[in-house]
């Protein structure tokens, strides 16, 4: 076995010895490499097991370390038994898979944000010639509450594919509701999308989800997790999996969101790794938006209402999607405080005198004369008789 | 005539003279008093109104704040000639109002951070007994657009009909829409409401509210304006109305309000003031509520979905209406992780050995014991057989 290939394997016995987020797993293997970490576990096991202090796997450990790393070996020891890492490799690859660990070029750099609690590796399943680095180079996580509601599936609908057709890739977390709305728009639009799973990438969680799963890896996308094949989602391992798709992606939306949702989660996670974090209002009379405008009410997440919208979170790539609303400029737009004052002074039919004009107007006759210029030119003022009226301007715009 | 009524009475002519917000006549009756600095001006009239300079009010005056000065009486001179404060005020009177000015009690505090735009005066409709700084010394201002939907409407009753319980006084524009709907509202629970109006306050403006304003006269609210009766309300004078409209309140909210909607500069002016501004979002296909979700996402407004909300804007006197949708504690509200992680571990019918929910939870045998302890005193474990399984707050929440 290569040297390439004894690392994968310990990093894949690490990411089934140690529970997701593990922070003293994750500093043993930086300390010492995953290899020799796993040899000094195996050493250190029977005292571990017994419930004895371990000696210190490097020198200049401080005793409060060594304590906190005699407790966590009594975490890992009991999962030593059954290790099979080959298996759970060949499993994958069976699968048409592969693990990813740090140092490969696939590996997505976001993740070295995470520090002590990145994950030990990546379990990949898609095509074989994927480069999930690049896919998530560019990558929106897009996320939401499991009963999104008509109107939540439409937005999520319209920014994945805003994201997409701007080439980026949409992370979720392949659930139902707003995530599955997420991938299934993203395959639809043929554009990337990832789904960063809670169990093992062979699992297909939730069931109803199987069919939409396996397009996902057959169709351009990817499945990850970080335990391996046949790893059950537990409930922590939920809440773990929220900080891969965090930091997995330049920026988190969260589309619809209850008052305590999962997904509000995601969008700590991403705060703490200092991503932006989008939220999409709706009807205040919705429970279903509750957790979205939480969000903007503690000033947690920005405001966002399309794919333009949160390009601009992820700076700027998007500008050419910026707002449509913007109507085009009025023939008034820009006019001084005095020729407003002016304006509303003209009458529509019958001409009236500078002096009259200035007293309605409360200017001078000089201000009056001034202004008036201004709005002959732009059309907005118009001789009549001796005096003047609103001009051709005024009747097309009202 | 008393020296108060002759101050009435300037401030009524200063009231006609110069428009809302014009700071040079509000810096001149600062510095000479609305008598002096109405004599002043009928002084330097002939040179004003003939475009020569005028020379200084007062001593000590810089030649450019006299400049600026002479500019200013050519804008207000031509209305001295139909000046005739006396008649605008018996109008007032006979319409059972009366004309409020600083340094009176009934003078709303709020105005006087406005500074030099302050208005000279309040031309004020309602009962004769009024109390104006009462009603608006607990205000919130309740705006939005015109053209609002059966969103807009629904939640701007709910939130002026909590307001209105909680004993805060509704100022709104008296326009269609949101406005009305506040007013009418408020009126609907006896809540107390201002109808701050752009013109006249004999005139019913827009026409198709007369009874709304009537109604707000007479049924214990106040209809106010800065221009003397008879005025039109000109397109200036509605946007220099918004800021009185940020002025008279403690907060003003935004229910609804497109792209662009002179909602939005009532709450510019609430902003300037240093007065919180809360904006009500919507769904983000809706373009009545742009404008609202254009203010979240520049951090110009806090996102307000009640009237708890609202309150808390001004100032805890609400945390009573505070969140109903927070629900009841969870039992597993508070576990520590290693005590989810266990509780994740724990089988639902047959029991399971402490060692093997040790190796399936990612725990230390001593850590599973611990979080047994405390899971099996919440009733989220129980004893079976020689091992533990879900216990009965489990098979309740689920």
């Amino acid at each position: 076995m290569t040297d390439a290939g004894t690392e994968v394997l310990a990093r894949a016995a690490w990411s089934r010895l140690a529970e997701p987020g593990d922070e003293v797993a994750g500093a043993l293997v930086d300390t010492l490499g995953a290899v020799d970490a796993l040899d000094w576990l195996r050493e250190v096991a029977p005292r571990a097991l017994a419930g004895d202090a371990v000696g210190p796997p490097a020198p200049g450990l401080s005793p409060s370390a060594v304590r906190r790393l005699s407790g966590a070996a009594a975490r890992w020891v009991p999962r030593l038994a059954g290790l099979t890492p080959e298996r759970d490799v060949d499993a994958l690859h069976r699968l048409g898979g592969d693990v990813v660990v740090p140092g490969d070029r696939r590996w997505p750099r976001g993740l070295d944000d995470l520090g002590a609690t990145s994950p030990h590796c990546l379990w990949v399943r898609g095509d074989p010639g994927l480069d999930l680095a690049g896919m998530l180079d560019r990558a929106v996580a897009v996320v939401g509450s499991r009963a999104c509601t008509a109107y939540g599936e439409h937005v999520a609908g319209e920014v994945v594919a805003g994201l997409a057709r701007a080439g980026w890739t949409v992370v979720s977390g392949g659930a139902y509701g707003v995530d599955a709305v997420a991938h299934r728009t993203a395959l639809a639009v043929a554009g990337p999308t990832v789904a960063v799973l809670a169990g093992g990438v062979d699992r297909a969680y939730p069931a109803g989800n199987a069919r939409l799963l396996a397009a996902i890896a057959d169709g351009g996308g990817a499945l990850v997790g970080e335990v391996p094949p046949g790893s059950i989602p537990t409930r922590s391992r939920f809440l773990q999996r929220n900080r891969l798709i965090a930091a997995s992606s330049r920026a988190t939306v969260v589309v619809e969101a209850a008052w305590r949702s999962g997904a509000l989660s995601s969008a700590s996670h991403a705060a703490a790794l200092l991503r932006p974090v989008g939220a999409v209002p709706g009807p205040v009379t919705s429970a279903a938006s509750a957790g979205c405008h939480r969000l903007l009410r503690e000033g947690a997440a920005v405001c966002v209402t399309d794919a333009g919208e949160v390009l601009e979170l992820v700076g700027g790539a998007g500008t050419h999607l910026g707002h449509a609303p913007e109507p085009a400029a009025a023939p008034t737009d820009g006019l001084t405080p005095a020729q407003r004052l002016a304006l509303d002074a003209l009458p529509v039919r019958q001409g009236r005198a500078a002096d009259g004009l200035a007293r309605v107007a409360g200017l001078s006759v000089g201000e009056i004369r001034a202004a008036l210029g201004v709005l002959e030119l732009r059309g907005l003022a118009e001789r009549h008789g001796t005096g003047w009226r609103r001009g051709p301007e005024c009747r097309r715009t009202s």
